[in-house]
């Protein structure tokens, strides 16, 4: 195999999705993803503690991209502008051009309650980062809470529309923010 | 035991939240809920499939009262007021006078990971049929998700306030008003 992916991680996880796409997620054994990545067993668990984390392996790494993009907007940024921008950095800097990835994965979780439930979770995760996030830079309670639940649900809904796209789709940023316009909308005309 | 309580699953649930608070929820045994509801235990699982069943008990009604209150809105009524309506009926229906108990189950639910997992998923259930509700009134997409997931972001924040009220607890209603209104002036602002 040759070295063309500089990481073990992103390898590994290369693999596993490849797998779980050919034989199904309960199928596939750890012991034949680290084989398909030309890596051992023991790389594998160095990286990932089963196999359910491959896919999450992305999810604290976005994390800390949105809190830090949010956390770096001006002081004085109205709260939803500045989730915005974690947003944006997201979209930006994980997702473009990662559309086959993406879709691959999210039917994959679709697929599985367990990792249904372990997206919920990681999903809560970051909203309750960005309210701190918020808190820490001023913002108030109900607003903080609010804010980090409304940034939460958009980029939900937004990535579940893009990896419905199936032909010639956007890029994530484009359906973020219609996502953000029309949840803008929504609320002013109540 | 007298039978001031009319059903068996309401003074089943009663006991196990109390015995949940005495011994711990990890400690009880089905068998002391029964015993201290005045009942058996082949009665508690007639009514619930689990120990931890017993606080989600009411979810379905929940779902069930604001999805259907949201229904019975006049046509052509903006999506977000629909769900407040839908919101505002859980809130007098199932929740009003109910603060007390509200309190120690989510003392519970934020003490345990399981817990807390569960109630992610009742709500993820909830922002679902929401959706649904709102695209079989002609509401278009992405409008219909984001209006579903600003609702259960509303609820959850406003619960999540109220059941913190330790003195002098305003009504649920009240608090799920001041979340709405804010969260209206939070899209405003941006």
């Amino acid at each position: 195999m040759g070295r063309w992916e500089p990481d073990a991680r992103g390898r590994l996880g290369k693999a596993a999705l490849e797998l779980f796409d050919e034989r199904g997620y309960e199928q596939t054994t750890v012991a034949e993803i680290a084989n398909r990545a030309g890596l051992t067993e023991r790389t594998f668990f160095r990286h990932y503690a089963d196999k359910r984390e491959v896919l999450f392996a992305g999810s604290a790494a976005l994390q800390d991209l949105i809190v830090g993009a949010v956390a770096a907007t001006p002081e004085g940024t109205a709260p939803i502008d500045a989730i915005a921008a974690g947003l944006d950095a997201a979209a930006d800097q994980i997702f473009r051009g990662a559309h086959r990835h993406a879709r691959r994965r999210q039917a994959l979780v679709s697929a599985h309650t367990d990792l249904q439930e372990r997206e919920l979770v990681k999903l809560a995760a970051l909203s309750s980062a960005l309210t701190r996030t918020l808190r820490g830079r001023g913002v108030t309670e109900p607003a903080a809470s609010l804010a980090a639940e409304a940034g939460t649900a958009v980029f939900r809904v937004a990535f579940e529309r893009w990896v419905g796209e199936a032909d010639q789709p956007r890029e994530l940023a484009d359906v973020i923010h219609e996502s953000l316009a029309e949840f803008k909308s929504l609320t002013a005309a109540g």
